[in-house]
């Protein structure tokens, strides 16, 4: 008989339920069993002592969790008798002991790729078009209704213009009102670039000149980026996100400056059209040189992976985040560069990330990137314990320490090389930790332009995220999610759940798919779906 | 002949000059005259006195800078002699006196408007559709590119994929590569649905409780918005911004919920295909029922409008700032709202503000919302003197105090009737100060979410600025910027610069000129370039 509840660590005062547990009847676990005193929904916790006031709430052997009211042996673990703790940590390292797993049968393989004169390897070919300050979002817009359908990057596939379009014959059938219209579609002009990429965003004034400093440390990732062969940039004149500051920081990450970058102002240009004009004729020309590129045969080490999970419940700690820190232990062994982010929810596994950097160095600077953010949060009434949203409280994350405790497993258990901060491009083999929001958006942009070529994203409610340069992989926690959702996950780690599958089965038959994506024979849903997020992430305030 | 510079008020020690002035020759300045001693570019300041380091500058008879380095009389201001500094000032009101405009010749007029069953009336009528969470951002967009070009509200009249077109018939003729597609274009369905409005965001989940409330209360005023007959909604499901949150919000603005609100969840819905055809379907029918709005003549009085200045330059605070502060004592008189926001840029003005509060309380308000803003910015190492942009400053706008006293005569002299924060709506007939960033987009979507019903915006510079829901009249501060950027600038304020127009004058003019966009007759710039802006001040953190 399988088991209907897990304890994650034999420290653990707790269980998590694998199904619902219905009052009165028993739960086996390991190779142990009790008996169930209260009704708990599948994802939730369950005590498996006597627990009073004060006490901790353990699970993956940490604490994660003070006792509030009185819970009996039995009973279901909520936000009504449980409060948010985690331990105390130091800057201080303590030795640690690790296994990875065997990465041969890896290491020979490899992906096909679009070599760039800076030696990176992309696996797509796209071109930018991005605004140095929000006021040019409209013409990045117009620049994309323009360029997309008629070079044949349009939304066919894609479109509910049909469905209204079938409105509109039976309002026609009711009375007398008509209206037509007729969808077209151009072929391909380029097909070696895989797409015309659009970014807007909300800065570069009106802000702090840090923010803008920050922004345009992002856009020139974004430039750098494997992916990218080169990009369009609108400037209106007057902004604090300045052309020069653009430049500086392209040069920081690139000293070769070996991209195209065409750059237009609107101040200077004076009307509209001719801004426009230009742009579009430079755009143009420069396409046809983009299409050039090539596919190639590169090493996984060229992979830089992004981990991210959102919209996270009570299995991503059990099934897909465990996966993805499988597969982000194989990777870092082959050169490949992993990014762990969100930093919120990794408030409560400090010490084991401390203890897991390479030097004291790489510490000290987590030690002090999780001071000075859980600080800014407090200053604002805030703090990292506000994290979950409602949705993961609903689906058992009731503290932000059980979350994290969770979600920090999609680092593995590999040493930590690098802790690189928002905006910094990732430049370490190995495991980095990437300084950003858990806010899934603003992570996965802010791990794109650190330069991930991929990302994993794993959801146990289901959240559409994508990218607008680096394919986004979604990983469902469990198979009702995959199921309920075809249309935006990918990959279904739930097999773990059922205890169909193993967690290294899971994940070598994740990272196969991850492969045909890098190739490009296989596009994400997030992709199909023309999902293409980009939120830079702004520390400071409005001005 | 004309004067060259100008003393803005007797007590001031600089003057302004209105065109550049060579080293050597001569300037006028109302009956007086002095020697320049150094080139002075238009728009900046010249010393009137030889200036020590300690030595206040003034202009508007205030305090806008403090001297660090010997200026010459005759000599040049800029940020190598003079940095920012501005007077104390404290919550207590002292007596001020004021002379107001005659309004009379206004107190009949009337301008065609939908009235809505609030008793609110609207200068447009539009069809919202808003996401929740930013995770939905994608399906508005898509819904956006269903419904726009099927039901008439297309970009024919503003599109550059004609311009595209012809680019690839030169390909062609050069190779053989070969596309085509052609633009078609529907008849408008719904004729007195003036538009369906798409916001997209990047808040309502990753960041705090108090975002997240203050997002929904911003959203909640654009469905209140008198331009808007309803509201289409997109939710995900897990995001912290919850739709009972919006729901209580909108209440609180409209006990009655007086209009129709169609609320669709992603996580519930399942399938993509599921959400948007629901979501489709309900719409359409709705669009059926907006469209049985017709104009009728309603009092001035039911105008609020929002004062607002950007990309602003040495002569936005002589020209059309003044304008827009005798239009505002034209207005309030009648009974009609105007706000003043942008309270980084009234850092300087504070305590002249304060004497007009109608009330203790009143100024005390302002006053703490003004402490708070500027602790905000100092604890992230910035600070209200960081306002000024690179093109400000060029422009002669080298303090945040210069920019201030200049921006703050948008508000002209009438009393302060109440003092509200975002995302409050106004509800206070007469001269409100609303807090927002300077920041453009951010004051005028909370402009916006407060009810502004009628946006006028000022700028030297030349920014496109616009908004989904109120029309955005931009006016340029002088004739050159009209003319070069005649595509987004609405009506030219520069005749007072060059001496051909009166303030007064110039203010009719501009009220007869809003009469004509209240009524649809007119459409701003803005409205023709497609230019909806939409950002939401976030105050917290990201999560
Ligand atoms: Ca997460
Ligand atoms: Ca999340
Ligand atoms: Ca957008
Ligand atoms: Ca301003
Ligand atoms: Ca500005």
């Amino acid at each position: 008989m399988a088991e209907t509840a897990l304890q994650l660590d034999s420290r653990d005062n707790v269980l998590v339920a694998l199904q619902p547990l219905a009052a009165g009847t028993g739960v086996r676990f390991g190779a142990a069993s009790t008996s169930v005193t209260e009704d708990i929904p599948a994802k939730h916790k369950m005590a498996l002592e006597d627990l009073a006031p004060g006490d901790v709430i353990r699970m993956y052997g940490m604490v994660v969790g003070e006792v509030t009211q009185p819970i009996p042996r039995g009973g279901l673990v909520s936000t009504r008798n449980v409060r948010h703790r985690a331990e105390a940590y130091s800057a201080t390292r303590q030795p640690v002991s690790f296994t990875l797993p065997d990465a041969a049968p890896w290491t020979e393989r490899t992906f096909m790729g679009y070599r760039r004169a800076d030696g990176q390897v992309g696996t797509r070919n796209y071109w930018l078009v991005l605004p140095l300050v929000f006021c040019e979002n409209r013409n990045v817009e117009r620049m994309k209704e323009a360029l997309e359908e008629e070079l044949g990057y349009g939304s066919e596939g894609n479109s509910y213009r049909q469905h209204v379009r079938k409105l509109l014959q039976q309002k026609k059938a009711a009375n007398s009102a008509t209206a037509s219209a007729k969808e077209t579609s151009a072929a391909r002009v380029f097909p070696n670039v895989d797409g015309i990429r659009f970014l807007t965003h909300q800065g570069g004034c009106g802000g702090t000149r840090q923010d803008a400093q920050a922004l345009c440390g992002l856009l020139a990732g974004y430039i750098h980026h494997p992916n990218v062969a080169g990009a369009t940039v609108l400037s209106l004149g007057c902004q604090n996100a300045e052309i020069r500051m653009l430049m500086d920081e392209l040069r920081a990450r690139d000293p070769q400056m070996t991209k195209p970058v065409l750059v237009f102002d609107q101040q200077k240009s004076g009307r509209d059209s001719t801004l426009m004009g230009s742009a579009l004729d430079a755009t143009f020309a420069a396409l046809e040189e983009a299409n050039s590129a090539t596919r190639s045969a590169a090493p996984l080490s060229a992979l830089t992976v992004g981990l991210k999970c959102g919209g996270s419940d009570g299995f991503s700690g059990i099934s897909a985040n465990p996966a993805l820190g499988y597969l982000s232990d194989l990777l870092v062994q082959l050169g490949s560069k992993t990014l762990l982010s969100e930093f919120p929810e990794l408030h409560g596994v400090e010490q084991e990330l401390i203890n897991r950097c390479v030097t004291d160095e790489v510490a000290q600077r987590f030690y002090d990137l999780m001071h000075a953010y859980s600080a800014r949060a407090k200053a604002v009434h805030s703090g990292f314990d506000m994290n979950p949203s409602p949705g993961n409280i609903q689906d058992g994350l009731i503290t932000d320490a059980i979350k994290s405790a969770g979600a920090a497993r999609k680092g593995g258990v590999s040493p930590v090389r690098d802790v690189i901060d928002f905006p910094q491009y990732a430049t370490t083999p190995g495991l980095n930790l990437l300084c950003t929001p858990g806010n899934d958006v603003e992570c996965v942009t802010a791990q794109s332009g650190a330069g991930a070529n991929l990302v994993l994203f794993t959801t146990g409610l289901g959240t559409p995220t994508g990218n607008p340069v680096a394919p986004v992989v979604k990983i469902s926690t469990n198979s009702q999610l995959a199921d309920r959702m075809a249309d935006i996950i990918d990959f279904d780690a739930g097999g773990i759940i059922t205890g169909e599958k193993t967690i290294a089965e899971c994940a070598s038959e994740l990272l196969e798919f991850c492969i045909g994506v890098a190739n490009g024979e296989r596009l994400t849903k997030a992709e199909q779906l023309g999902q293409y997020d980009f939120i830079p992430w702004k520390r400071g305030v409005s001005l």
